[in-house]
């Protein structure tokens, strides 16, 4: 799905429009309704009677799942857009909207959505990361959104959480943290806890249909108290708070601010999530670490693009 | 041991000193130790009738095994120096040599030597990592030294290589690379190998005296071709593979430099790193990604104390 928005100078989201992504139909398509999207907002906004000129920005902002060429304006490596490698994203998206375009890595994007309007702001460095189908990062240091060299900085969910064997991952290799902290791992930990005899109300719905069990639905379960939905997340809990651990041995950082669909459920992975941190951290105490809850929901990614957009300008 | 050095400012070594250490002999005598160090080389500069006063630094750099609050130059912690939480180094230091003391991390302190001196000479951003008894990092980012909000960052060594279990590691933690992929790691891996039946030269002295299979004895029968020797290194690859794959995801670094006693081993294992970080990259290709030996061997460290205390004059 793609969600555009028209943003103020302020943050305040004054306009909002959605289209399908449409993947499957090819680029050309997708390059179509990314153009629409915008025209969406943009014709809300004439309607509406807004100033046009002056007080719009020259850029438009598109947050991108996968590692881009930021400088180039090139997809890189994208699961979401297989065999997209190569294409001039920036350039076919400037020609059909008429207008510049900034790409940026859409958990970049968030991260920039959460210090500018949410959970992070004023905060100088921190890791937001998004917990959904993927498991993405996006890395402020400095006040300053860290690209990298190359402007692909931020992978958090292809971070390793073991050195031999592991799930195969989307990106070709195996044992990425994403692997075992996104929604589909929920999944995965209750199936497996199930034959094992754990008590659980969705014991029977996962023997008639096991694909069935969603994120929603152990969310649910877990709340409720069942047994195998809130061991899930206790599992899960066990390797977001390595990979969490891990940025703090490496960087030092000290906040970090959970966004996507199973932040949602934060409530139920939290505690465990913290204790499990605070065995792996070194020279550092657990006090000092801040583990929160984004609050820009889904649309930290677009909010970011705006302000990224706005400071282009 | 303590190792002393007086640098110009072009960074060529003028005088150089060591000393013991004697961390056994309790903290009073250490700083004793270190002062002595300072002297030594400040005799030699008189002796050698170089111009005190406008051509020395006001303060004293000093590098120090551990996690370091620079800012109020205590010791946080350090597998070295036991039971020295909270101890006021810079302070002590100070009134000991009686003249300012600037105290840093000793890895972060080798990259900054790298940087000015090695193999690191005109890289904005590149993590040092050294390889020895510990392993420890220094992360250079934009140009200058990464310490972090706490001014704790770069504990490479502390980053987990496993989720579950894991060998117990000095830290309190357990599964760090730091267990994996130090000098020790490797006696560990050639004791491994040998009852499995691999053939190796090593193996009627490892019988023997398990204790005196060591890292030079290793290093020289890899070089001979010994299999459980050369097995050992590959082993080691793997786990430091991995470390460098996680921080080319997270942060995209290009620029990896190993310094430390097992890095002198570099051409044993680095085809082999190579291979195993390229295994787990994601959106990079292993073209991109430069793995250098360090230039500035054991005495990088006090380099970049140099430098540091140069740039504070």
């Amino acid at each position: 799905m793609i969600k555009s928005l028209a943003v103020d100078d302020a943050g305040r989201i004054i306009a909002r429009a959605s289209r399908p992504t449409e993947v499957h139909a090819g680029q050309d398509r997708v390059v179509r309704n990314l153009a629409a999207a915008v025209e969406d907002v943009t014709r809300q906004l004439e309607q509406a009677g807004a100033v046009m000129g002056d007080t719009m920005t020259k850029s438009i902002g598109v947050g991108v799942p996968g590692v881009l060429n930021v400088e180039k304006g090139l997809v890189v490596a994208s699961p979401n857009f297989p065999r997209w490698e190569g294409f001039p994203l920036r350039a076919r998206l400037e020609a059909a909207i008429g207008r510049p375009v900034l790409i940026e890595n859409d958990a970049n994007a968030a991260a920039v959505g959460e210090q500018w309007q949410g959970a992070a702001v004023g905060l100088k460095d921190f890791l937001f990361i998004t917990l959904g189908t993927g498991v993405g990062g996006g890395i402020v240091l400095d006040g300053r959104l860290w690209r990298g060299p190359g402007g692909r900085a931020g992978e958090f969910g292809h971070v390793k959480v073991m050195a031999e064997g592991g799930e195969p991952c989307g990106c070709g290799s195996r044992g990425c943290l994403e692997r075992y902290a996104n929604a589909s791992a929920l999944e995965r930990y209750v199936l497996d806890a199930l034959p094992g005899g754990t008590k659980s109300d969705l014991q029977r719905l996962a023997y008639d249909r096991p694909d069935a069990v969603d994120p929603a639905m152990i969310a649910q379960a877990a709340q409720a108290g069942d047994a195998a939905a809130r061991a899930a997340y206790q599992r899960f809990a066990v390797y977001l708070g390595l990979g969490i651990a891990n940025v703090v041995n490496l960087l030092d950082l000290r906040h970090f601010i959970l966004g996507g669909g199973v932040s949602e459920s934060f409530d139920l992975f939290a505690p465990r999530l913290r204790d499990e941190a605070a065995a792996r951290i070194y020279g550092v105490a657990i006090d000092e670490i801040h583990i929160l809850k984004a609050r820009c929901g889904n649309e930290a990614g677009a909010l970011g693009m705006a302000y990224l957009a706005l400071e282009k300008s």
